[in-house]
């Protein structure tokens, strides 16, 4: 019979799962809208009753062997999620135990930007890489890093926090409280908040004036560049020139084979690369020159899905 | 028969080597004045001479194992040194091979900031932890990065140059050509161009001013600062909050469970260590408070010839 596990990326606003098959494909999946549930049992017993009726779909019959889940602020070593600012519900939550007992299946977590790592290591651009690390651009700043074949966790779980990594003393506030974090440049919010202080420089017409800040997204920013807004291109080229240098410091302390670009802001493509390239390049120790890449991601699909079920799939080879 | 090893510590100015036994103890130790030998050759059958010297004194018989060497830019895997800028012989210089053949014994290198991590990790105040970083604050910055108990390498070999991560953008001129790099501003070197500067900006006298900048050292400017000198004192205040941030940042990537600093600048005690660890817990984020320390190192003795003695050690066991 035919083995399948359930891949869940549990975002602020969607929630998404499905059925994976050994070979990365996403056979079957379905979402949920995450904010429409006050209370967290609600939320797991949506969950979980949409996860039943995606086994019940198709003819086929197959095994499921067990739930990989992909979550923010998820702590690996006991399965739950701890104070995530972006989700609704306050504290630590017991997400792998409540989800284990509504289903009878084991489960993994895992934060989201090492299920974006895990996917590219198994279904993306860093097969057969053993040190390497990816960046998940969305309304922040994820890291997963991965060093000889294995997600670092760090001493109490939370490696890879490189969104907060301080980037300029006393510069943008940050939602952790703090100032001039990485994240406040470079993401989804931070390209918006960049567009923002380019409005107030220069005098530039530009179609993104006509948009409120609120309702602003990286794609119309892209789009804009693409076009030849002004504002937008500089826009993508300060964000790249952040980013370049940060990337440089961190491969002056881990040295990664290579570096992935994932997330709503890395669909920008080639306007979010080349900046970023050519400023890691301009800014790295010579030693390292030549000898760390840096890519957009090459995972085809959900990479939170992919990438919570290949927890499961790398366990049970 | 007792058992020792040969443990090396290769210096831009001083080469110190002694036998150590599996406790970490040196037993007996010489040094050679690196810059006296204009050919790598030379200086290769000095060592030797003096190794042999060494194994010649004393009346207990032993039996030695081996020679571990810690030097700058060294390369682990294939055990050469490459391109040292600190030391005056240029290119590739095939150490391991050379040594071997010298004394007829197993040869392991690395660099001197993993030696100074194996040091800490073997004898000194990491013993038991699986993630921490040692900085050596010596002529530059170097460190030693230990993750699930073992040396980071990285990708190419050169995991570990946090002395380079740019931390002014536009900063101080590096030896390594580019700007900002945090030796800059954190070495026994940044902290006195740091005096300099202090000495543009204020008028307050300091014996410090009497003495000229290429003989100005770390131990003076400590001592000048427990004397009460106001410029020594922010000097340190300085050098603590650009290594403050920087450790933060570190953290905020790896997620050690301790830092620990080391080297000739690490000898001033709580004058840099507590103005770093202020900035450090100032700039952390939250998560991680109270959850990453920094020490002084807690090595007695030369943390080189300790550390690349317990490669060896390490090995054996």
């Amino acid at each position: 019979m035919k083995k399948l596990v359930v891949g869940i990326d549990i975002g602020g606003t969607h929630t998404v799962f499905g059925l994976v098959n050994q070979e990365g494909e996403c056979l079957v999946q379905d979402s949920l809208y995450t904010k429409d549930f006050k209370e967290f049992e609600s939320f797991i017993q949506a969950l979980s009753k949409g996860i039943k009726k995606l086994t019940l779909k198709g003819e086929e019959k197959f095994n499921l062997l067990g739930i990989g889940i992909g979550a923010p602020n998820a702590n690996h070593s006991n399965c739950t999620i701890q104070n995530a600012s972006n989700l609704q519900w306050e504290g630590v939550l017991p997400l792998g135990e409540m989800m284990e007992k509504e289903l009878g299946l084991p489960v993994k977590v895992t934060n989201d930007a090492n299920a974006a790592a895990l996917a590219e290591m198994y279904y993306g651009g860093a097969k057969g890489m053993k040190n390497f690390i990816v960046l998940t651009l969305g309304t922040g700043l994820g890291s997963g890093i991965v060093i000889n074949n294995q997600v670092l966790y760090g001493h109490s779980g939370f490696a890879g926090e490189m969104g907060h990594m301080i980037v300029r003393p006393e510069g943008r506030h940050c939602g952790c409280g703090r100032y001039g974090c990485l994240e406040t440049y470079v993401s989804a919010t931070g390209i918006k908040r960049t567009i923002s202080k380019l409005f107030a420089k220069y005098c530039y017409e530009s179609e993104l004036r006509n948009i409120p800040f609120n309702r602003m997204s990286a794609k119309q920013i892209a789009n804009a560049a693409y076009g030849g807004d002004q504002i937008a291109i500089e826009a993508f080229e300060f964000t790249g020139k952040i980013l370049g240098i940060a990337l440089a410091n961190v491969i002056a302390v881990n040295n990664p084979e290579a570096i992935f670009l994932a997330g709503g802001l890395a669909k920008a493509g080639d306007l979010i690369l080349k900046p970023s390239r050519y400023h890691m390049e301009e800014n790295m120790l010579p030693i390292y020159r030549g000898k760390t890449s840096l890519h957009l991601t090459s995972v085809k699909g959900n990479s939170g899905i992919l990438g919570s079920a290949a927890m499961l799939w790398k366990q049970i080879e």
